[in-house]
């Protein structure tokens, strides 16, 4: 469409604050040894019209992928551990969000040190990794 | 609580972009002479879990209301020509949404350039300001 987006942190902590979600997901996974796999992702989801902002999210962050969510929803979403401790997380500790969003942006967190650690490979770091994920996920928009 | 919450000019567009809403009601009210009342207004709504940043809106932009809004729900609203057309309309000229959102917030401001000029007092004018309304309305949020 031309013209790129340039994004300003500030605008971006505000965008996400409304519009982001910091999500766990648990997921039944035969091969690994507890039988689940923890897959934390950051998604921020727009109605296609303003997909050129998700665009932007992700030239900023330098990572991720833009892709349909659910009928006229395009999601950005960034999954990995390397993306989210050395790109996503160090942003939202420099730029903090106002919102209540940032309790579930701490426990998000947590988990990906629990994960550096490996406790999500022990059944009591995995029902730790559990009960944040719930506490998380609860106030999950739309 | 505690606290007070200082806001980003750029986090405040960034949040609107996402969460913000310009809207221009046109109600039937029998004392106006074509026996409607245009009523454009801006508002943010937000869980009551974060209506201290409703209260850091209204405090930065100096008018409007926190109010309840529907369940537990908060709104922030700012109606009136001059709150409008002195603080929340020069703001966003000066702070540019980035999303779609910009082309409601166009339209809104140009029914508070016709309300200027008394337009939406003729039929003609209000026609085209309830044109207008349509446009920015259909595509309001939640």
């Amino acid at each position: 469409m031309g013209l790129i987006m340039n994004l300003d942190a500030q605008w971006i902590t505000g965008f996400v604050d409304g519009e982001g979600c910091f999500y766990v997901g648990i997921n039944p996974h035969p091969e690994m040894k507890l039988g689940f796999q923890v897959l934390p992702e950051f998604t921020v989801v727009q109605h296609e019209r303003d997909v050129q902002i998700l665009h932007a999210l992700k030239r900023y962050f330098g990572c991720g992928v833009v892709r349909k969510n659910h009928g006229d929803r395009m999601a950005y979403r960034v999954r990995g551990h390397g993306n989210l401790t050395e790109r996503i997380i160090p942003f939202f500790m420099k730029h903090k969000l106002k919102s209540k969003k940032r309790i579930d942006f701490e426990r998000f967190r947590r988990v990906t040190i629990m994960m550096e650690r490996g406790m999500h490979l022990t059944e009591d770091g995995l029902a730790d990794i559990r009960r944040l994920a719930d506490e998380m996920n609860r106030g999950r928009p739309r």
